[in-house]
């Protein structure tokens, strides 16, 4: 399988579901996947025939985030690096932007999900934002998002303890819109209703929404992602990742 | 009944109480009724007798709304519009405003809300912003103090899909205090019990609340008017229109 | 019993509790204690081995306040004031900071919260913020964190009636992460949780989380204050204070 596979792409209707397709490393995201994730919402945007996108992953799992050995071998290198540019790709995409998630959601697996505008998860989804944990810092433009969404107390317990939370809280905090059983059908359907609706005033009001923090956003994902780089060369990070493996292997 | 009945105007020890009166329509506003309510409001303001405004409406519902004849009639043009001038006075009005809503509040019905500062509802309120669904934008500043309040996938979902929501669930949002059997009561004793409070001390805290985003809030609402005005002139929203009108007719 | 003994430093492995210390006057603050406690975050900073502070209150209140006669008899003057020290040192302090509450918390001991990372409070604790019913207004950057938290209508309401409200609803506000039997005890399980982490990732995300208003924060404390000072001295708070002592009095 050449990674050019691992993002599959299927248009029905006017919504592009995009389908995470590595499911024997529950879809752990590497450097090739987030460019072929940025380069299928830019082609999103330009299509007028896509009026939305829907994304979701194969398998057991929506994501485990970015590869843990990527991490260690191909360090994301700031601004240039692959993650950077679907993580701008996301921020900037102007079209409805719609996350089915089920089962493990971690790390930028859940940051993504402030950058989407529906989210609906199933019943299993558990999501998890262990940056601290692994001696790194929230990126995606989290560490704004996530505490205007819950509050600070609540943004300060997930992340500074590192703990995983359901699909219930998730609903509770208005990081989702709905649990569901079947999460790509109900995806797919909200996708083509609001795709049934006038899109310039679609796209005019996704770009109203945002506009009230676009800039602070994209600002804070600079700092956290110079902060991000010179963590992951920290010796704090290396030891974090030690145990980390060390207790994955020990599973 | 001359227009300057639509608003009725009555003083119930220091809280003024407005109520809009033209309930054969379901209290749907025209430009006569903005000005007549921006009036009001810049008396209440000059006013030392009156400590707090509330708002309802008379009959079986709050408001439908801007008057959709009105839209395509005689469409407002930006700022110098009896609407703008209305959401300018809401904006800046500096004492409490309490909103008392049962059944219907659409559009403006719902995004003045934003605006006040308490807001009692009966169970069969029924709050709708269906600007997309009209082929328009949200407007009243709603584009960043609705996502504010409820986090952006919910405020998506809500826009988005045009889809209403009832008093429980404008609960749990935030939006509304307190789900009341006799609002405009319960809304009178709220008053006047905050009649009774230090009055500097009142204003002073309301701008401080206010304070965090009030400059942005104008500037978000200047450029909503904007985008509305052109979409008001699209075909988009002349379809949309249409649609509306004919579905209307249907029932 | 010297002023110096009113806030108890206990060393507990890497945390550092905080104790008020005034339990006959139900913990009500003086100058001197929030010099003692500016002092307290300020040692706490520099010191290596602590990695984080957690701060309750003895007998049977977390605090009353600021103390009534105080405000009264040496009000504070602004920027040069103990209090205002002690809350510019709470708002910059680097590392995690955990508030374990029961019953009482009035005023600056429920404002304070809405800059604690996490708070654990007992089913037994009352929080207020009574400013207008005394003349006065919101402080320590409350009047812009606390309308963020809960949306302006439910802030509004707490802040014009100046009623209290308890562990539930401060669970359902997000100002409290969990109502507990036995707070400090939670608190210092969490605090120690914490001091597990890789402290650099722990401060770095601390400073993350608060960098999107920590600007703005500061400079609504500083018109916060300005607006405070003013009502102190008016005629309208002084008739407040004198209502308040009456009302204490007679019960």
């Amino acid at each position: 399988m050449t990674d050019s596979l691992m993002i599959e792409r299927s248009l029905q209707g006017s919504t592009l579901l995009l389908t995470l397709n590595r499911p024997e490393k529950k879809n752990a995201l590497t450097p090739a996947m987030y460019s072929e994730l940025t380069s299928a919402l830019a082609g999103a945007t330009a299509d007028f025939a896509i009026r939305s996108v829907v994304i979701t992953g194969s398998g057991s799992a929506f994501t485990a985030g970015n590869d843990i050995f990527d991490f260690m071998n191909t360090p994301p290198t700031g601004e240039s690096s692959p993650v950077f540019g679907f993580l701008q790709a996301l921020h900037n995409f102007p079209k409805p932007l719609i996350a089915a998630v089920h089962g493990n959601a971690v790390g930028i697996g859940t940051t993504m999900l402030l950058h989407c505008d529906l989210v609906f998860a199933a019943l299993d989804s558990k999501f998890s934002m262990p940056f601290v944990s692994l001696g790194l810092v929230p990126e995606a433009g989290s560490s704004l998002l996530f505490p205007r969404l819950v509050g600070h107390a609540k943004a300060s317990e997930i992340f500074l303890t590192g703990r995983s939370f359901g699909a219930q809280e998730a609903l509770d905090m208005g990081l989702i819109n709905q649990i569901s059983d079947d999460v790509v059908k109900t995806a797919m359907e909200v996708a083509a209703m609001i795709g049934e609706q006038p899109p310039t005033a679609v796209t005019n009001t996704k770009a109203l929404l945002k506009s009230g923090h676009h800039q602070a956003v994209a600002m804070v994902m600079e700092a956290e992602s110079e902060l991000f780089r010179i963590a992951l060369e920290s010796d704090e990070a290396k030891i974090a990742f030690m145990k980390f493996l060390e207790k994955k292997g020990a599973k």
